[in-house]
């Protein structure tokens, strides 16, 4: 079981983690100073600016064969274990554009790992190639408004068989990544039959973000925050005609695609959430070795001690779970890693969350304004104890594997 | 020691809640709608619409007697006990705009507070009297970005003794309400001595926020948020003369007027954050009756129940040690009560955080959206664990009068 | 809503503090030495000294009017409230043979309640009195091996109506104080109709401890330890005869009897384990003042400012929540105070059991030894945790209570 | 970093598990019902049973090859890495006397390392021999009562000079394994120089545990229990003479040969520690299955899935970064692996504490008794926060390394 970094992926960590330090932690500050500075006053287009920084960095990234490192086992990639990879996320994870800087953004990645395991050949060359090669992004279309989306065969948005192909009709919401006018193609979850046993009710269609009928309501708000140009929008498909040759895999297969889509995923949310929590980390020791009070560094008063060590270890092993999570993956299979990965779902974001947390409290005031990343950081480990399965569903799952283990 | 409603104060309280419920609640929504609609687009001018919600609302407050509350000991209020006070900022706590409604606003209570104790008869008549009448809003303007502020002795923001009066110069920030166009007086701690003796280096000045030389350089964001119009402001002061008149209790007196404010400031802080929390486990519980996942109503999954008796009882043991903080204030003053604030201004923020938290975990998703309002509670109460001192100084405090008691 | 000490129970409070301090705890000292140096090798038996120790102190509260603190509402007690009884109960929390020595000792004081609201008055004269006398001791004869008791329900010891009386079989355990040679009467419950209504299952019992059939299996050790000469046993009862006019209140009628009887009971617990958490704190402190390390008390290293915080903060928490619970029940009864009950009993042991550890974890090795109180302070706290329901029983009654106050 | 089972210890680790079930289980039950039935009445004194028990079991784990696992350099075991023998010693962990039976136990372990590193010919002669022979058994004296024993430098325990030998006398406690009658060597620090530089003030010396002058006065208590016949001996040294020669490495050093020392042992401890949680989240879930209350089985009340949940995740971390401090002292030795293992040291045993205080939990109130191995098992991991290093002192290591990464 060896968790440790490659010689061969240890090269490449060193080059993201300078790129991410030295190219893209700026620029990306820049790019989010452009929000809302497209002349038509819409904060989800892009500026020219915008556009232009991103590709740069973008274009360099490629050219020093930093790219697609996520496609684990492809040929078309570089053939990374889930482990090296998950070093790779971890530095990825430090600033928020980086994961789009080597094309290993969410909700991206899941998505091309759909169309590559379970899409046709017209599908690959339609939309895997063009995102293989960055040039337009996708949405992941699946959580609903009027259901808890966590026991998804509740899910109600329908498409309904008509001639040859389906209409859908409903609502779904928290579509991350919708809002980027780059977003060309969603692939959707929708409800084909609703007397169906509980596993085959849905179906996974793919289809180009601009099909008549789909139509963006509002951007959701993470604790007031919209993310644009990222986003995370709700839509409203009123209507909306999808030929049948959209539909990945067949007709009630819709879960089997969904859970072969989520295990490496979650394991790249934990990996960069811990990339997180290490920079908070730093930025706590750094600024309490910096400030005094009382005639002493913030670091030697109260508990901050206690608090930098039970930090440093709650990384550790979190940090060695998604090792594990990962490793287990690239040995045994998404199925087999499935505890795993519900494990490290738990785990890393509450793990993050509180340092991060603790970081900010070290900050003073400061810690939750505008003059640190600290807040925004914590947002957005929040918002991964709803993502792809809220922290009870997962708990509710080892729990179960590990009273099977057990009975009788 | 009666920490129970009394006869006087159970009518108010009841009329106060059914207000926030029926009146305030409504008009929150309507007026925070409204904020960026300026035709400056500025959001910290407030629009026709917003003045006007905002008036009736004060007008309808004051007709019906329910205005002043806090004025505890004055012959000007209504002259309740802090611990009656305290169920009415409980219930004031669950809408943002409500304490203002009732002129029971932070920062202005303790600004008012300090002018009443400490101010000089013209002070009074210049702004004591329309901030009692709602007419102005004030601030308190004490932190500073270079220190930290937790230990005020290294406030080094300068008033510089020249003629007849002095000259200010200096960055201050997390100015609450000094965003607001209304807010026309500033309650000002500044350094007149560094080398004095540590508690004798600092003075309180009253001032016209439109003094020449104060500039408002930016809104602090929480978690991303300016909080407009309200706003948490970074000053800047060059060159501010100020008369010697506006000095509070004396030069070198800063302190001695800083200890003052801050008592039943924290208290009323302490139990609108309550009011928030029993507002965050009403909807927890709402939620969790609503909506189903896996058979059965969220309320009955997993460890929910847990979940909604740990909130019942932290939020009942929160409430009464603010009652008895109240109690020991209003019996024994504010020096005696000090340990007792420092213990509430620990727990009751926490608490409601916790709280809180678990509420948007039974949401889901739009728990953290705009479709409800604990997004914005929790950030709020967040701030709480900075604003009028650091959880860790508290603890400190509470820890060397816990030591006190068993040394020799 | 009045939880402070009254005028009454202050001067009771003291003389109660002063004789634990200065008398009982010395003597319970050279009490617990003489465990097992009865000549008959048996630790449950008495020594002459033993006995004479506790006659001893017994006569002096008695000559002092410090005794049967408990008896709230009847005109053979003192008549004082429950919230008076709190504070007198706090204090005899601190050594373990106080609460014996002013006859307000578990299980005797639950059993007597039983006794006077429900017994026929022969009971009364044969049991309550000597025990009001403190003459006898009594049991609680509840709890059974082969099932979870916490479901009462389930309970399956059987009682068989034959001729005038019933027959009773089954094994009982963790009957607290059966080891007590003293201990002359069981409070029993069994069952006597197994297919009857839920509630209707079960008959309370009032006998002799000697009555034939009846079985000291073992003593039920607490981490090792028996807690001789008090001891939970475990009993057998092999056809054991008892005269119908032994039957509480009604054949059916056991769970109201039951549930009359555990009110008080709880809260006395409560009190006691704050006693304890205050007596911990005190250690703490002391200990963090007496040591030193790195050339400072043990007090200022660490994190140990904030673990005192702490415990002063979770101490005044729980004892207020306690007082309160005590208030429902004072003024709106049993059934009204019995939610606030549940929670304190979450609540009372899980925080003194936290203070207790940081106390011992102060005190380094010597805090879990024989050289201080605090390991056997802990295991005591620790079994309230199943005793009269385990958290999880009593933390599902709160969120039944909150969630039927949110229920359409 | 290969933290898995190699291939070479995996039949070690199947045969070890199998014994521990099958063989040393039983045994170890009749070998602890021995304990106290010696003729003399003396707890510490073995009887023949116990012997024989304990000689049989030794006989066939050397027999089968199953010995000194932990001799990882040394040409005399087996030459395990430390990450291999971690292994071995999590299943040694599940049962008290397994330790002993394969010879790994502590403090023999750690003090045969010492002999073996820093041992003159004659000790290795002497004493080494016999304990690798499992023929004696030894001490680690260190703790004294007067002192905060976390800060070594203030031992003050004292070695004077003498001729050509040392003269020892004051006291010693918490001496595990001194009750043990086959103890037959002490590996003992002692102040050699009270002004000397703060770590060249005390001497290691090795001495037969009969020298005269050494007194045994009392057994150590650990929540009550003496833990015979190893015990936790407080010990009486007065003008004990010890030869020169029995100084270890020279006099002055006595700070290297413990940090040598301490180590590996470490790891064993909390990898013991990691059995002994695993094998109460086995009992949870088998009492959570075969129980029931309110109509279903208990695992599925409440928040016992979140508990088992969180349990798994827990121990899987805890395991994780013990076998990468094994493997950082595998690979960087002992002062690379000193924050790993001061990591290690916090977690594992506040994580099995954790976890066996559920299952307690879950066992009702027969979790604390003598009916299943819960409460003993407590006890034993509690100890472990103080032994070695209280949690307090390997916090503050672990931020002192964190901040000096981050220091300019």
């Amino acid at each position: 079981m060896d968790l440790g970094m490659t010689e061969r992926v240890r090269p490449l960590v060193a080059a993201v983690r300078r790129m991410v330090e030295d190219e893209i932690a700026p620029a990306d500050r820049a790019y989010h100073a452009e929000v809302g500075r497209h002349p038509s006053g819409d904060r989800f287009r892009l500026t020219d600016r915008q556009r232009e920084i991103l590709e740069e960095l973008k274009a360099t990234a490629k050219a020093r064969g930093l790219w697609n490192f996520w496609l684990t086992d492809s040929e078309r990639g570089l053939g990374l274990t889930t482990v090296e990879y998950a070093y790779l996320a971890e530095e990825m994870g430090k600033v928020p554009l980086a994961a789009e800087v080597f094309n290993c953004n969410a909700p991206d990645t899941g998505n091309m790992e759909v169309l590559e395991r379970y899409g046709a050949d017209w599908m690959k060359d339609r939309w895997l190639a063009p995102l293989l090669a960055g040039e337009i992004r996708s949405a992941y279309v699946m959580s609903e408004p009027e259901v808890a989306s966590s026991d998804a065969a509740q899910l109600a948005f329908a498409a309904r068989r008509e001639g040859d192909g389906y209409v859908l009709n409903g609502d779904k919401y928290w579509i991350s990544g919708a809002g980027d006018p780059r977003c060309a193609v969603y692939i959707l979850l929708a409800c084909t039959d609703p007397e169906a046993e509980k596993h085959r009710r849905h179906t996974m269609f793919v289809l180009d973000a601009d099909t008549p009928g789909v139509e963006v309501l509002r951007p959701m708000t993470v604790f007031g925050a919209d993310d644009a140009p990222h986003g995370h929008m709700h839509l409203r498909f009123t209507d909306v005609r999808v030929p049948a040759e959209n539909v990945v895999l067949g007709e009630g297969r819709g879960f089997e695609v969904a859970q072969g889509r989520l295990g490496p995923g979650r394991i790249h949310h934990c990996m960069r959430a811990i990339g997180q929590a290490e920079k908070a980390l730093a930025m706590m020791c750094g600024r309490g070795l910096a400030r005094e009070a009382f005639g002493k560094p913030l670091a030697e008063l109260g508990a901050n001690y206690d608090k930098i060590a039970d930090a440093r270890m709650e990384i550790e092993m979190a940090r060695l779970l998604c090792l594990k999570a990962a490793w287990v993956m690239d040995t045994e299979g998404t199925r087999a890693a499935a505890p795993w990965i519900s494990q490290i779902k738990v785990v890393a974001p509450l793990m993050a969350g509180r340092v991060i947390d603790e970081a900010m409290q070290m900050h003073g005031g400061s810690g939750i304004s505008q003059d640190f990343d600290l807040a925004h950081m914590w947002t957005h480990v929040r918002t991964l104890r709803f993502a792809d399965g809220p922290d009870a569903v997962h708990r509710r799952q080892v729990a179960r594997w590990e009273l099977k283990r057990h009975a009788g």
